[in-house]
């Protein structure tokens, strides 16, 4: 049994996938005369080995996404199969005595660096695709194989050692019951995909990897945080009971779904869903959303070889707007940049990228593909409820500055007699301290504010909330956070205009009384913790929530705060 | 002609001095047999040459630091002369095939990692040395030559691509004129060093290393941010005049430092001097300094291969306390980590250094390191008027375990009849803004704050300020970071302790008036900044300051605030 983060709730049973990627080392010695014919073989043997993997890869995408998204491997082939590559390596091979795996290693290298001198995006890319196919060749020539995710075929708990964006976004979901990780926290990456597609979900185990080795049987108790390896039949059967309990549990707060979020003294919030793809709006509906408070909008750019066309953003701002239905759909322009990259685009390496050149930052610099998404964003506000909100705002400047740029994109719209929204609502996130602080000004200029309270936390309390060795220091239950939090919405109210929350805080429950209390309008969230949410609020007065708020503001150390909030939080949720 | 940032102001004409550093790549390509002697001989010539760089280095360094700091020199020769490692390298060369650098970057990597992947502090610290001993060997096989700032012998202008604070460290500092770099901004290290040696600088500049080939003459106009390489006979008979002018205004601000920084109407302000080791001490009292604000104290932790003693520490501390006589003198407890590493501590490499472990949050782990500097403090307060102060406190939390573990230290001290200022004064910066919008409970348990602006800005408003792309973004005249400083101004007075302020904007003459209207106590700067801020305080008077600090805040935007300072300035500077 190991004891990690309770990540996402629910409970899972099932057989352990072991998510673990090797990568080769090359080896530099060099080789005998004799030897250069083995090498020879098994280059050839690994060049053949390659191209049956991309094929296969290539036809499963075109099967379930289209001939689009396969193009990318149809580049791939075309490298795999240059005959002067072929040559290059085998020339290396028997001229310079080196072995296989180092001479493609230097061939490739040799072609990469040589593209990614030129000032050339598109070659620039292929430099990247290169070193793909390089270190496919590579892995193959010492037989390690990475499974891809995309590639599960069974039921399975995936247990690694962290999962980056590029995993979670390739997986077969479906095919997922559970994770288990040895790093992370409840705000990292993998924490909140997990949330997003209701996964239950432990992380930071410290090293769950280091004890299974893969189809095993294992228990994740995503509630209370625990791992367990190969159980023994009654705690098996223990789990099924909780197992089953939960999911009777989980329904009964479904049923009220379409009940309203509703205080005891009748007093309305609004709970919303945070979504990261036009797909996640059925799994909003399905849990209450009464909008989205946060699309994000990173999904349209990354997996990819270049921009996303106006037309395909359009196409999904649309579908999410049209599937609404009318409900508010608050869209976030690209936040991209931190942990956050492109290939396609020119992005410096930072040594702090959480405070470097990211989201409206880069956005204001790039003007045409800030331009293309506005524009598609104005044009789908013609098919239902949409609002605009820009990331990362410093200071009024900055708001200023895209009004001015959305501004041109309207007038623009209006020359041609392209219809949009004329009366779209434009806000900002609230999650870096100076405009938490200068709320009071910043809302003269929009018609809301939404609080990231993952960046707000990490930026109020220095601390990176992806960095185990201080993970102590982080904490949402921090008074400076409240009063901060408290300052936005006092300042919002003032200009009548609201403010929303999209950050982890808004979907946990034991902030959820002191929110209201403090006067939230809107709670935005991953779906499945909205019934739990409108649980607690229908659970409590406006004014109960009032005073409890104004109790924890005088408390002077988190603790004392997350302490309180517990003990509130079971007398008026005990059944 | 290149313009830059005017970092440290001053005018400098000399010589280049062209600081590049190179490193050798490795030849991984196999030799041909007839090859081997050829490379055994270069190895050996290579060893011959390393040693006696060493011994000339071992001799200068005890010459001037004494034999103390020369032991580690006499460690790197130990192994230079190790014939075990010469077998190993010439065996590999012989029976593989390889190259000279490849074959003892091979044999020394070996002996690294092996050293490394044991639990001893002190083996690891020997992989380091190990490390660098094999990069002057390697270096030396391919001739090349990085000349160490310690070894200047003719006074320099030194123009880098940027400067580490282990260049500024060794660097013969008597021998630079002037510095110029292509990158940095006015708070990066190479400015804050180059304004504490009272070095004009210009950073910044783009490409200047790219402009220079060394030995030629080059003008740095640090008030300007200007430098001119080459430069034709009027524009040198030009910038002689302005040096020899430049000169003439510094004596004559100069001539009122026993003066008291007192505004027309008679309130006086405390001005401090911010010191990185023992001997800037004499910089700061030439400079009018009535109080050290800011004594750093990771000079003592640096450079060097283990843990300062108590007795190295306590005869710093005490130096600078008797030296000052009475006069105030604050140090900082330990702020490692961030862009700061020390060899012998195992710091873990962090994606965000900045939001990451370090100062108080790596003391309260480091218990006995922490307790060793508290006992060097408190022991040394005998001697003066010592206050110590906290860095990275981001809540009361970490403020009360810190005052734990000073009280225990104060006991054992206590126990065993050692004296110390038992009224010492504890005080914290105020440096992140969870800090700074707690400061009315913080100021509870306190003596005094400090507010370290730079850090301030930084996670205030989210931007790494060493980040070049985002530099648009630093803002001290943020409206949210005045803000944030009259706050803690105003908690500190109601509690009846005093802010001090250490960071750069101490010393900036655009932000002089407002700190002044908004009541802060003491301001702490490089010394050489003190006289030109004086000079300021005693040109205005504080109800006029008041007034104008009201008036700013009433302004939104940055540009407006800094705009609105430098025409204030000039009116009341205006000879």
């Amino acid at each position: 049994m190991l004891k990690g983060v309770a990540a996402s709730p629910g409970i899972a049973i099932g057989k352990v996938f072991l998510y673990t990627k090797k990568f080769a080392e090359i080896n530099t010695q060099s080789i005998d005369e004799a030897m250069v014919e083995d090498e020879i073989a098994k280059f050839e043997n690994s060049i053949k080995l390659t191209k049956e993997q991309i094929e296969k890869i290539k036809e499963k995408t075109e099967r379930e996404f289209g001939k689009d998204k396969a193009a990318i491997f149809e580049a791939h082939l075309m490298l795999v199969n240059d005959s002067e590559f072929h040559d290059s390596v085998k020339n290396m091979i028997k001229n310079e005595h080196v072995t296989a795996d180092n001479a493609v290693n230097q061939v490739i290298e040799q072609h990469a660096s040589m593209m990614e001198s030129l000032d050339d995006k598109y070659l620039k890319e292929r430099a990247v695709d290169l070193r793909d196919v390089g270190s496919r060749i590579i892995n193959n020539l010492f037989r390690i194989i990475n499974v891809n995710l995309s590639e599960l075929d069974e039921k399975v708990i995936i247990i690694a050692k962290d999962l980056t964006p590029s995993d979670t976004a390739t997986m077969r979901k479906e095919m997922v019951l559970g994770f288990a990780t040895d790093v992370g926290g409840r705000t990292s990456h993998t924490a909140i995909m997990a949330r997003s597609l209701e996964i239950p979900a432990v992380v930071g185990t410290g090293n769950v990897t280091q004890s299974v080795v893969g189809g095993e049987t294992a228990i994740i108790d995503g509630n209370e945080g625990i791992v367990i390896i190969n159980p023994d039949d009654a705690t098996l059967k223990e789990y099924e009971e909780k197992l089953n309990k939960y999911k009777m549990k989980v329904e009964k707060l479904k049923e009220f779904k379409d009940l309203p979020a509703m205080t005891t003294d009748g007093e309305k919030s609004m709970l919303a869903a945070n979504i990261g793809t036009p797909n996640d709006v059925e799994g909003a509906l399905k849990n209450g959303a009464e909008g989205i408070g946060l699309f994000r909008t990173e999904f349209l750019y990354m997996n990819r070889n270049n921009f996303p066309t106006e037309e395909e953003q359009f196409e999904a701002y649309k579908y999410v707007a049209e599937k609404m239905n009318g409900k508010p759909v608050t869209i976030r322009t690209l936040d991209i940049g931190g942990d956050k990259k492109l290939p396609y685009l020119n992005m410096p390496d930072e040594m702090n990228p959480f405070l470097g050149y990211r989201a409206i930052r880069l956005c204001l610099d790039e003007k045409e593909m800030f331009k293309t998404q506005l524009r598609a964003l104005l044009r789908a506000s013609a098919y239902g409820n949409i609002l605009i909100m820009y990331p990362m705002i410093s200071s009024v400047v900055e708001v200023r500055k895209a009004n001015a740029i959305l501004n041109e994109v309207k007038e623009e719209l209006d020359a041609k007699d392209i219809k949009y929204d004329k009366n779209i609502k434009v806000g900002v996130m609230i999650e870096i301290p100076s405009a938490a602080v200068t709320a009071d000004i910043i809302a003269k200029e929009v018609d809301f504010f939404s609080i990231g309270t993952n960046d707000l936390c990490q930026y109020t309390l220095a601390v990176d909330r992806m960095n185990e060795k201080i993970k102590d220091y982080y904490k949402p239950f921090n008074l400076a956070i409240l009063r901060l939090i408290k300052n936005v919405i006092d300042a919002s109210h003032k200009e009548g205009i609201f403010t929303a929350m999209c950050g982890e805080m808004a979907g946990d429950p034991l902030t959820t009384v002191i929110l209201l209390g403090l006067g939230l309008d809107e709670f935005s969230m991953s779906a499945s913790s909205i019934p739990t949410i409108k649980n607690i609020i229908r659970n409590v007065s406006k004014k109960k929530a009032q005073e409890f708020a104004k109790m924890v503001m005088e408390m002077s150390t988190p603790d004392e705060i997350e302490e309180a909030s517990r003990k509130f939080l079971n007398e008026i949720t005990a059944d």
